[in-house]
């Protein structure tokens, strides 16, 4: 381990909700659950939407938030490629290409990392400003949080990441 | 603080210009002083226009230099978002919604971060790349530095990340 | 140096392959070993791209894998820029503006890390995914490595960079 004598923590920042973006922040995370790491995801801004549950289609309080949900789709089942999205093919052939190679899902390795005990932990500035809800998320994540929590999580950290 | 005595340093690398990444960075810089840590942003590539005077419209020595400053204004006050940007629709609804949540913007984060004692270092290579002279930036800044400035930040920081 | 005695580790993730994001890891790379640093570069999802021989057009052993490398060309010498493309001007200007500033391209700083001894990892997953061979790769560079090894040398590396 080198310098220290613990696997010690593993603090990211999932600000983004691209499914190529999605996958190295679930991968990194249960990859170091695996190592022994104590890991916390940040979802902030756009990540948000990482946490919103698949079935929720729109959200938002007013017109301007529930516009941006529209554009926005939530749902780890529902991510869109930063690039070469080409109207959904991209995706579609990502996530046909992870399957034949034995890569999972967004969502499978966000219940995976759930289960593992990574800690996922709401923006609530981001939770304001998009005006979504506890009851818009997922199941078993952590009570919401501020940049302040974030900033102590990356005080103790190894390796802090923002993705 | 676990592991150590002191808050100890926060080194970011603020490289995009893009609305949605200049607040985490500049929520993080000064949430980072707040907690007690010695903050330094290092602004390279396209997130040296942050650092850009609003009034300042284009910059440049040559053609290509001017050409780059006309697409891509900089100034806190300016910035695009990433993505939704739908020709200015979209950062005009993310500052109207911030408004109502008490989110301060950018320009006003930049300017308490600047007071609050983080380093705003600005990229030499960048200025020269872009043609971006001492007298198109903003008052209070840090003498413009290298890549081994960036560094020996690196080095002794508790965190880095790179936004 | 500050806390610790001896430079240390830099872990580098590269996830892109745009240029403006091709220059940030390599000119961090080769500077954190002129800083005498030991300095890996983890090349995952696009990133791998960057690894590509220049003079592989196309990759890919099935129609979708094949699709991706025509859309997304590889190479150090074929990178386009994440904004401001411009069919190909923006990076030809990029280009022009870093030669007359004495600016090295990537293809020069990738062949400097490699030289300077920078480990240039590529990520297997990713090249399962997008059925890039060893063969498609430029020589000199490690072992292809999952996710548990970036894991590893984060977690002794004094600072972590996702770009």
């Amino acid at each position: 381990m080198g310098e220290s004598e613990t696997p010690g923590k593993l603090a990211l920042v999932a600000w983004s909700d691209d499914l190529d973006k999605a996958w190295p922040v679930l991968i990194l995370a249960t990859t170091g659950v695996a190592a022994g790491m104590d890991v916390s995801i940040f979802f902030t801004f756009w990540g948000l939407r990482l946490l919103q549950r698949n079935d929720k289609r729109m959200t938002g309080k007013n017109w301007m938030q529930k516009m941006l949900s529209i554009f926005n789709r939530g749902g780890a089942d529902n991510l869109k490629l930063h690039k070469l999205n080409f109207a959904g093919m991209g995706p579609w052939m990502m996530h046909k290409l992870a399957k034949e190679h034995g890569v999972a899902s967004p969502q499978e390795l966000l219940e995976l990392a759930r289960e593992a005990g990574v800690r996922l932990v709401p923006c609530q500035m981001t939770m304001d400003l998009m005006g979504i809800s506890r009851e818009d998320m997922i199941d078993g994540i952590e009570q919401p949080a501020g940049a302040m929590s974030a900033i102590l999580e990356m005080q103790e950290a190894k390796a802090t990441l923002f993705i």
